[in-house]
């Protein structure tokens, strides 16, 4: 089959909040190819996204992504890789390309899954898919008391691992991450799995870093996750060599393959955390994962939008038994709660468990597409590039 | 003075040929601030790079790149690089955003050097600008024969280096890259620096690239540029320690300094190439610059499009004698060629020195822009977000 169409639809919250939560608006990417629709999502800014699938040429290495997308063929595994290959070739000077491709090899294994009428997990060699377990991912509180609370919250709803970031941690001095760190390990219980995450407040600052090392340690905290930029390896190292028994965990900023190898390879992290929807899809992914597994360094997903973000994000270590937890959004806003027909919810073992049905196994759900998409429309010399394109069903 | 605005004009030829010309487009920047203006320029998609300087917000670390820029105060040099930081870290998920910033950087620091009377490489320390020994950097012919012709017209012009690089090289057979290389020499002549570019055709893969090393020792060649990926060290750190004495060189798809960084400390490169329109402004290339020099490192212009660029990437190492040759597009389009009032061009001895006159010494003619100016509008929700702004004079 000929990939037919590439439509990319942004959708947001009717207020956007200025806090770190990515789960605002979002980057619903739709191909198709054969008769078939398949679905994917870039956690990246719509706008821009947007922007790098329609834009005009700048030269041979500086094109918009559709060009190498629409119209390929698509019959085999291998293609969605080779479709990956022409785009980051011809959008090798276009930075934005890398998020925007993110989306549609999403959507290419969701396709390429329905059309041979298997999960994407068993397309990428896993004969089953482990059940992993979920650490519920949630902003830290303005306050200790709040975080208290919201650990707490987590507990109840049956969460044995729990992650607190951005927020206040790292804006203010040591003693108040140390508060806020206790306050988590105390509403979350002595045995849950507590993890913290400072969202690169620290840039490649090790010195300021390490100051919260005896409070982590203290709150026996299983990783601290982005203290640095994704780009400062020698930061990252540093500070692994300081941290145990706390591991370091970082990734989610990857764009390519090669961003997270270097974190494994040179960057000495514990936990290498991947999103599916920024670092050009599953397919980069897969190899990110397989090469963590050779290097003795755990997987994890990244993700923090809707639950067919969190299903993409799932599918290159679906197979990993070893590789147990997983990040899953407590607190999405409505649009991303609400974007699938299907919701992944933990069972009564608290354990997530992927869709055995074919391609992602969940569909958005065009009511609610309607109701937060955004109008948008892009004009160069009097030509329109991009308008919103319809949504059927 | 405040930041009062940040303008990006999309400027290209009537027609965009499918070939490695950079010089086809320009994504211009104006700011202003305290009755004067400053000018930039990104090595970038025009349209995408507006979009996030635009683009609404998605959470807080996905803000548009105007929004921690303008109403900064701009008093000092040192406020060129804490709004770099403001846009680096409220834009972290915005991969884009670096090579918008790219432009505003280079801009603020042409308008306080026009503020301050001085030209930009003394602001960044430096006693005097050495001059240059530029290379004609051209795209090697379709054949041989007009790779021969090329490097002859080059030497004819008084240049004593080159650099050969895209179209076939790499795409065909070990012969006929080599035939590419040995007509580069011929025409050179026996006393050249010729310099080839392979931009990143072999991905990473080493083996294939290793294969064109004999021909470019037989050619006497410099280095080899770009056989792979920005991001695949490994491969580079190989070829490396099986190139001499051809030295690799590579960098400049860098959109920040830690990706310089890696290329030197991990990667191998006797050269770095820094690109000021693409790593985020002259700012962060100085930081490479000097971190090159402590490493033993070539640090070397990239640039392949206008004047006005071109003054921006020799401002980092300016008053480094020894880091000698630099780029100079050879073969600019009419856009590129007279987008600035000044042109910069060898002297009588061969060599390029950078203008004494404030700022980064050279300026957009408004007729020029107007000539080239494409007519653009970003609508959101109804709201029109970008539309090509009014050029004064």
């Amino acid at each position: 089959m000929r990939i037919e169409a590439v439509d990319v639809f942004y959708l947001r919250m009717p207020e956007v909040l200025d806090i770190g939560d990515g789960s605002q608006d979002a980057t619903l990417v739709r191909v198709r190819a054969g008769g078939l629709v398949g679905w994917g999502q870039c956690e990246a800014s719509p706008l821009t996204s947007i922007a790098a699938l329609v834009c005009p040429m700048s030269h041979s290495a500086c094109k918009p992504v559709a060009a190498s997308v629409v119209g390929q063929r698509l019959d085999a595994i291998a293609d969605i890789g080779r479709i990956g290959d022409a785009v980051r070739a011809a959008s090798l000077d276009l930075l934005q390309a890398e998020h925007t491709l993110s989306g549609i090899d999403i959507a290419l294994w969701d396709l390429i899954g329905k059309r041979l009428g298997e999960p994407v997990w068993r397309l990428l060699g896993y004969p089953r898919a482990y059940p992993k377990r979920p650490y519920s991912s949630v902003l830290f509180g303005d306050t200790p008391a709040q975080t208290l609370a919201k650990a707490r919250a987590a507990r109840a709803a049956g969460f044995t691992a729990a992650k607190f970031g951005w927020g206040p941690y790292g804006r203010g001095g040591v003693a108040e991450d140390r508060e806020q760190v206790v306050a988590a390990r105390e509403g979350l219980g002595r045995d849950g799995i507590l993890l913290i995450d400072a969202g690169t407040v620290w840039g490649d600052d090790v010195a300021t870093a390490a100051l919260r090392l005896d409070a982590l340690r203290e709150a026996r905290a299983t990783w601290l996750e982005e203290p640095f930029h994704t780009g400062a390896l020698d930061a990252y190292a540093t500070l692994a060599k300081r941290s145990a028994p706390v591991a370091i965990a970082g990734g989610e900023g990857s764009h390519n393959q090669h961003m997270a190898r270097h974190l494994i390879d040179h960057g000495g992290v514990g936990f290498i955390q991947i999103d599916t929807g920024r670092i050009g899809g599953i397919t980069p992914a897969k190899a990110v994962a397989d090469h963590a597994r050779a290097a003795g360094v755990t997987y994890v997903n990244h993700t923090f939008t809707s639950t067919l973000s969190l299903c993409a994000s799932l599918q290159p270590y679906a197979g990993m038994e070893r590789d147990e937890i997983c990040e899953l959004p407590t607190e999405p806003k409505a649009l991303s709660l609400r974007l699938t027909r299907e919701r992944l919810v933990p069972g009564g073992d608290g354990m997530l468990r992927l869709p055995e049905s074919p391609g992602l196994g969940v569909t958005p759900d065009p009511a609610v597409i309607r109701e937060f998409l955004v109008d948008t429309e892009i004009r160069v010399a009097g030509k329109v590039l991009y308008r919103t394109p319809a949504i059927d069903g």
